[in-house]
């Protein structure tokens, strides 16, 4: 058959983690953590199963589980979002930024997205006929370029993608990106995907800036949610969208005939867990104090970390050590050194290569020690 | 914004459920029981949450879970499967469907769609660009006319969409229909998508005919599958499809950027499950013996049932009792008996209507008990 997608192979992810098992390679690739989620919360979930909720949720999530990302919101972000209208529970993040491209991008429509990127949104784009249009992130600060994004705007860009804090490049937005994008949106009527996966994950103190903060932007904009990022529970792929309720009606017309609702109890069981904001308040601090321990174990490496403000990722610069390809050095770690990681250059589309790998720091101490002892001798 | 989906309203599941809410009626509408799952499935999936099963699956499911499956079509449709290339696991069987659909559907491609149909199958093609061919079935027998199929097919004809057991009408295929299918597909290289999330509920000792035992047919076809439906919880919204690996490949590229993975406890927990044979294989005589006693306590009322010889759903013929529309009927039934139904015509985009309405029978004894009661009165 005709190929949607005739340049995509198996993701970087699958690849780095089947090469790490294969070499029994410290894991420091795909973006997962190596320790479990909270007791309590699993807890939750067998509770809510034992008690039946085990039947169909409503459409947009069960109401105690909105209710409660409501609540967090008004706390984190000082803005009221209606529960009822402009939250739609999905299973995961990456289902999120799919079903809002799904609901907006029709053949012929531009979409804006920055490189690196995570690797679905292209993809993304594509199976729905429209046309990605690229902006590369500044080296070796990975910043936007707002010269350059208006540069690309013609009368067919209908989304611009963000996302904050960035995969793989631990960079965040500023108060100062978000004024020119607003700008921006309001000149040519553009719509906003925000992807905020790691919205808990931002550290020296830093506040995360939420497109929620802006109200001029939300009323254009789709916000993306991750519970398996920020909760350590990656494989039980719960997420949610949050966008104005114009949107949103368009968006739950899609979600209802792609998935029509999401694993119920486990909604049960986040709910239940979100009622303690203490569990997502101390994220900062608990991975803060994992990046830092890294950068630590990193200083007795030759390699050189770039700067990582927010997410569990570290980029960090190999040029001191080799000129070789990111993809080779990626490979020539994992196999001779065991510690497995992703080639930044996997991010782009044309494969541009600066010489940077990212690390996942989301490991215990013990992980974390012992990678940094086989890097000692690279 | 301009909507993909104009014409998408709330889905009537959503609508009469709500209804029966309100107004305090035995549900009869969503197709869905009021019965729990088996309480050692529960104990599975809490096990692999305990053991630590709570980070990303592999993208196209955990093996253990790939390999039940293969075992069980072995078993029952003498057919071999490979589990690593030719059977993904997805959050539910309306994904599954979708995901077939984005796959191979492109601006213009027509798809072939048998009316009654599950809601879900004419925005799926409209969200991919495609145009629905809608082919009535018979009435009141609900058989596929293979002549006016015929008549339908175009030089874009892409693809035809199959599900049996049916819903909403309880008819199955024959072998009959198989062997016109085969035909159709040979002489005009047409995919099959046929969706068989009912696959054990097949009465009076009926095989299920599965396209996986028509290996010409197989070679073209993407089959798709559900667990809540089976399994009774509905709420987990897990799911598989199995197609040739040569469409698998496609269709795996979409669904790695449409949602990377599926829940992995409740993989471990489903794996686990399928070891034990009598799980499934009980399925027909659980349901037969639930539509035998509706029918039963049918023959009091004025209503007239017509043949259910798979699924969860009973047809009635309400015309000895009004000559309403279907909806209206439904919904004064609703509110003046409290028994919710669903109205027939909601599965056809022109609305036909032929006076009947459907009943989902996955209910305990006493709640089937409770609506005759009720239903006697009309
Ligand atoms: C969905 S698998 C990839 C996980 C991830 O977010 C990453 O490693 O960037
Ligand atoms: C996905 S909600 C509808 C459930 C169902 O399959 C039906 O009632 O037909």
């Amino acid at each position: 058959m005709h190929s949607k997608l005739p340049h995509v192979g198996t993701t970087i992810f699958t690849v780095m983690s089947a090469l790490a098992a294969t070499h029994k390679a410290i894991n420091l690739s795909q973006g997962f953590p190596d320790f479990d989620c909270h007791e309590h919360l699993k807890e939750l979930v067998s509770a809510a199963m034992r008690a039946g909720h085990n039947q169909y949720a409503p459409m947009p999530g069960i109401m105690p589980l909105r209710e409660a990302i409501a609540q967090k919101i008004q706390a984190l972000y000082g803005r009221d979002i209606h529960p009822d209208t402009e939250i739609t529970i999905t299973p995961g993040g990456t289902y999120a930024i799919f079903t809002a491209i799904a609901t907006c991008i029709r053949p012929g429509d531009e979409v804006i997205i920055f490189e690196p990127a995570y690797d679905s949104y292209v993809p993304n784009v594509l199976v729905n006929g429209g046309t990605p249009v690229l902006v590369p992130l500044t080296f070796p600060d990975y910043r936007i370029n707002w010269e350059l994004v208006r540069s690309k705007i013609t009368p067919r860009t209908r989304m611009i993608l963000l996302n904050t804090p960035h995969n793989p490049t631990g960079s965040i937005l500023t108060a100062a990106d978000l004024e020119e994008l607003e700008r921006l949106v309001a000149a040519h009527q553009l719509l906003v995907l925000s992807d905020e996966v790691y919205e808990h994950l931002v550290f020296d103190g830093e506040p995360h800036l939420s497109l929620l903060r802006y109200p001029a932007l939300f009323r254009h904009s789709f916000v993306t949610f991750s519970f398996g990022k920020v909760f350590h529970n990656t494989g039980w792929k719960m997420g949610y969208c949050v966008a104005p309720a114009h949107l949103m009606q368009e968006y739950r017309k899609v979600h209802q005939y792609l998935c029509f609702s999401v694993n119920t109890p486990m909604q049960y069981g986040l709910a239940k867990f979100l009622e303690t904001p203490e569990h997502y308040l101390s994220l900062a601090a608990f991975y803060q104090e994992k990046r830092d321990y890294f950068l630590e174990l990193m200083a007795g490496t030759r390699f050189t970390p770039l700067p990582c403000k927010g997410s569990y990722f570290q980029v960090m610069d190999y040029s001191r050590i080799s000129d070789e390809s990111d993809k080779d050095f990626a490979i020539r770690i994992t196999k001779a050194f065991g510690v497995a990681s992703i080639p930044v250059s996997a991010f782009y589309q044309q494969g541009q290569d600066d010489h940077v790998v990212r690390c996942c720091f989301a490991k215990k101490r013990e992980t974390l020690e012992q990678a940094a002892e086989r890097l000692r001798k690279v």
